[in-house]
């Protein structure tokens, strides 16, 4: 029941049209989860450009394009996750507006852009094989208008490619550190400057990486303050995160 | 070596007091570390409040004594983490001026008030056993000079008591979640809200909780995006992240 | 040995054509196991439905087959879980009558339907990922007999979706929830209404959500009283449990 | 906002005291959280008997004392589980009407009686020492109103000591199984009978048993269908379910 | 129902005075479980000695002394393992026949000795601190009347210490290997000999051992083929087995 | 170094032919490890039949190829496990007299059939899809020359189909218990007999079964004192210890 | 800003040209990033070999090529590790001076070679399994310019195997220690020489091995001093280190 | 068997006084363990200072004095670790010429220095509260006759304090890095010098360290090459791999 409804509600209870019992029991029976639904939506409208996401595992072809279809109609944008191969050159195919790009696995469409947000979120690597985790966050931030510098290669094992990366990490509003193996670049990071560092374990490595769950340990135990994590791999999360800071 | 040193040795080389080679040698001797210790010093002169920060466990009384002594020295402030029973009494024998926060574990002191800055930090507890942790973040938040509102109780077991909240917590410029057991409360309030919600798994319950091991996993996994973990029971970790943002 | 062979036996002693001893030989010896056996097996017609339950993982086509063949003849029914691909078809073209429901992943037939049951379950899912899950409890309660109401899509990250099915979940006899990823669902519900909810962990997510285990810790973690937990992805048995309900 | 002050909004409208935008606005801002509470209110006094219930871990003395006070007061009866030592002392000692169970570690006290459910739940446990959880959870189950009937020391390592009770255990409404080590009593009495299964793993073991991680993996994986498990220990859970069936 | 009431059945139907019907209702409730008791029971005479074991951790003192006594006057014997400290001292003072050894924290009984059986046991153990584990098993074999023969100290980390036992190692009906740490010592044994080989982890170690879970892990993948592996710690189970075999 | 080579070094010196310092010098350098292989060897000469086993995963099919050629050249007797599909063809191409079982996934050949030992061994399995490990066992234990009776698909979850089999495995010299899920059926077994019961964990199951790790704990937490255990799906492994015993 | 840049400097100050503020700001300028990156270079021109390795998985083959390219052309040699199937084939045809190992899975080159280090690495292996593994150890070494000895299948189960090698080990500078399953050989081999073994979990094994898991843990818990572990399947990682022993 | 016995038996041989088949029993029986014992012997001898090494826990006080009396007798020397508390002052109070350091937990005796080998090792610790495991390791190494050189409290979170150290660490013969937390540590000394870095994770931390199990993860996928692990908390164990180096 949104807004204009209540109102010729209270109009026709106040031109006598309708009862006052009438009035109160369409109100008792106002449903719960409507006026939720209406406050939430309102809610949801502040958060444009994270309600439209779509993360594609899971989703069959057809229940994605229509998903797209509706994100598009309604939103004029549109940001899938996690969608490479054969899905996403269909979607690509049915809705060639679409912008792929393979190393972040992201399908992408924004009928006018969002006015830029000022200062820049800065997305750091570790390794060469982080960077596909390290675009999908590149890139979500980008769909939801934050501006992005990346520092790409720059692993605990030649510290020295970080230093000179310093100032640009200490101007940013928030840090993104994508690493896998065991994770510490985070906490270098984190010692080095004093902007928020939201730490992106990946799964790369192998023996005892499983999976990520070094790289998440050695996050979540990080001894410099200002280092908090989000799931492996989980780019687009610490976008988001980042986007709300 | 600080810049007025440098001074100095070049206008000895100026003057020819100083020949070019000789400088060149103390040139390549500056110390790598003492130019880093510099701009990393300036650097931590920004995070004012963070530096004087000491955890207790694993050191002796006898240096803590001295640790506390030092930061009061030096910063006019100090904050002791996870302090308690004799140690605590101890250092207030001692230091009669600091003040101790049983709940919080949590000795501190601050000679003349941080400037409050602007806007607050809602942390938010599951239950009763989380207001540990949530205090020593709240107390940690305060003493950096942040404003900290607490709603408390508001577990997801009893959805209906966190909704009046939410106008409080959508006011804030982040919100810490502190929760054991399952950890739902982070995503359900990441759900409800787009501020960015740190959380704050905690060692609160038994079984197959795995000392907050399931809370952890539990937040980390979140479906809400927006939400970000700090490790078990680290209430001063998510306050300093709280305090970046 | 069954009840008249026992009279044959009394009878023989009582006119003296079997001697006590020679009776008291054939007690004696009375298979523990062929008593226990019958007892079982009345017990086993009393849990009609269940009975004729097949899991395909690990059996040959050739042995499915034969035991198709054999549970339609004793039961007129049958039911295959877990069964997809190449084997489905295999099974289907040789038995046109049964009918095959590729997303529950269940092969399924029962000569004439049972009188079905008083009330109804309900079935809650977190995604749209967590649907196969949801629909083999569905099929599988059907089959049983039950009744079934779907609420879909309903995960914590969006609660006022939620909402408008409290009616619904308040009015089953037993409530089903399955989710993935934190599984914060099952304590949210658990906490909205006084019904059994036996919550269904899945293994949808990535990352730390390892193959569902944090799903399933967040579910024993629940701190709403009321909710029980089966294995990951266990649809079936969260239908079977649901049906002694 | 209850349904009197709205029909006096109404009355307000009607007779023009109120003017319709007015009206519109107190009703816009009707909190959510409102309407939310009052109906999960009602969903509260449904579930008479487990609201009162306190988990003692994690909170003060003066804490409990405050909170069995109130309880007794609204509630005329209040349950405390896992309380013993000096706390149950103390406030036995102030509350000399309550109740104490050493084994099941509760405090009890309820004014009159609840009329007492039809049929039983049946408690099993597989050895001696599970008796303090299984009697945690009988003893939650009378104060819900519940017959309980116990069955003790039946584990599968004596399995002929389980039989003499299966009447018992098929006649109830439904059975809790109390089982650490390997838990194989679940799997072998939901094989047995056709009533739900809730299965308690305990933490009584050593070395591989992790706790009671050994019995909690063994009851999931349970190859019996009517099985489900909560948490380790959590006799107060399963009987709060089995409450709900 | 003993042999001698089934008789006393028979006969009472062949003379007439127990009617067909009567006697057949009388075998109908013929309770499974006591037929089923009674075979199990000659069965338990078969194990003699493992019967009358009680595991201390988890029953009151009061429990143990009615179990000890019940024990004794049952069977002339008792073995109660995982006793030590106060409980002991408890027992011994009221039932003063008993023999306590402290390290391998046993109390035990036998009116008159068991003949003792062909061959022996052998018990090899890599660590001094692993010899208490070593002497539960020893002094349960001693109890079922086997010869045990000890191997001590002969770790992988000085292998030459183990050479020298290798003839009695051969000798031996079968081998049971005690090692904490990594549990090498139950394959490098496996490897050298052709009996079989029960391995107990122990729970010595610290770090990474995780309270035995390495040696626990380490000996299930043990290339030796010839050795099987009991619980952590677990020296009773390890000597019942070895008297099976 | 064999014995007749050391006879004629001792006879040389005896003749004078060879001086003691020479025949000194050869002792002296006599291998330690040739000394420790004849006795070794000898050693081995009794194991016949485990000696000649071939674990392929992790050979290339050139390693397999000689290696079975040699095993058959010294010991007119071969085993392979765990090999199929192309290799397994390959080498029966090669060697059409070796036997090849698919759901064992075994390759064996011996020259001339062992005596056969007195006794059997008892193979139970719990499910049907717990039979290729079974079969490996079996076929293990006939290669080695025992005999071998199988009871098959008598789980827990119908322990009415295990009792008429209890009479088989009371004769059993030794009985194997393969299970996946929650392996309940190795206490249950071990509760009811007084034979040496190796357990054998499987990977079958699903979801929180772990590749096997929750029938593995399961079954090292074993209730039933006689009960030992070898790694999951090791099949061959409690057939070797078995033939041991 | 490397040293003769800097002489200019000082030249110009001493000369008049350059203002003492202007130096001042040039060096106040002076990145702490190129001054570190100068000293770090050095150092690393001191680790020629290690320098130019690649590891391949996780890089495009596109990347891969440039980065051998420069590699070639900067150190006239290049070392990649992981590499196999199509990369491999593809990086032979564009570049034919590379040698390829498919065992080792390693591509190399190296224009001169370097001149051999006095003594050799040990490079033991427990089965034929482990091989890849061990030849990747071997082969990095070789391209470091140290000599290595292999000593084959030396596992544990057979260990008079390990002895005749004793000689070899106690002569090596350093010992690499390759092993799946408990990972026994290293705790065995560290305790019989006193060089130090540098253990390789490898991921060998099925079942409880974990992927490497069991014999990670075993090698860490080693009971022989003088072991210290690299990550599974690491023979890269264990060749470097003892490369710089 | 020592050489002039074996002589003496071939001079008996070639005298005639012992015959070749008696002479082929003796050896025959030579024992295979005396012969390795007395090569090992040897070995053992090699290794002075390592072989004198007592590990406290799981020792009674009567054990460790035997074997401190024992010690002090054959090797003038005496090391025990992890001794604290009441033992450490038993012992000290029987061998007052024991020297005692709590810290490290260590009691140790020689009667003459060692020669100071050449070189250092450097051991390097994260914070204050790993200097007990860090003290442990440089207490082993004077003792094993090497030099020290301590690095503390130069944590990742703080860098800047690390860098004035690297020429300390790149002069070492070896270096110990002690860190728990991440074990970030590790990593980084790693990637800055060319030494072997030994790495020793730490259970200090607290929540998801979970007893130092994230250290050791971290340390083990360490992405720089030359580091190896030793068991968590093991300074001993890095000492003697250090002194081997």
């Amino acid at each position: 029941m949104d807004e204009s409804s209540l109102k010729s509600l209270l109009d026709g209870v106040r031109s006598g049209a309708t009862g006052v019992d009438e009035a109160l029991e369409k109100l008792r029976d106002l449903p719960f989860e409507d006026l939720g639904f209406a406050r939430l939506d309102n809610h949801r409208s502040l958060r444009t450009g994270v309600a439209e996401v779509l993360f594609a595992p899971g989703k069959t072809l057809q229940q994605l394009k229509s998903l797209v279809e509706h994100s598009v109609e309604s939103n004029a944008a549109v940001l899938v996750t996690r969608i490479e191969g054969e899905p996403a050159r269909e979607l690509l195919g049915d809705y060639p507006f679409l912008r792929h790009d393979p190393q972040a696995r992201i399908l992408s469409y924004r009928a006018s852009p969002l006015a830029t947000r000022e200062g820049y979120v800065a997305v750091v690597t570790a390794g060469t094989a982080d960077l596909s985790v390290a675009r999908e966050a590149a890139l979500t931030l980008e769909f939801l208008g934050d501006r992005v510098e990346q520092l790409s290669d720059v692993g605990v094992a030649g510290l020295h490619r970080l230093l000179p990366g310093l100032k640009l990490l200490r101007g940013a509003r928030a840090v993104i550190v994508v690493a896998g193996m065991e994770g510490a670049l985070a906490s270098v990071v984190g010692g080095l400057i004093d902007r928020p560092v939201i730490a992106v374990p990946t799964s790369v490595g192998y023996g005892a990486s499983f999976g990520g769950l070094s790289a998440l340990l050695g996050m979540l135990n990080s001894c410099s303050a200002g280092v908090a994590v989000v799931n492996i791999d989980n780019g687009f999360g610490a976008a988001c995160f980042a986007h709300l800071v």
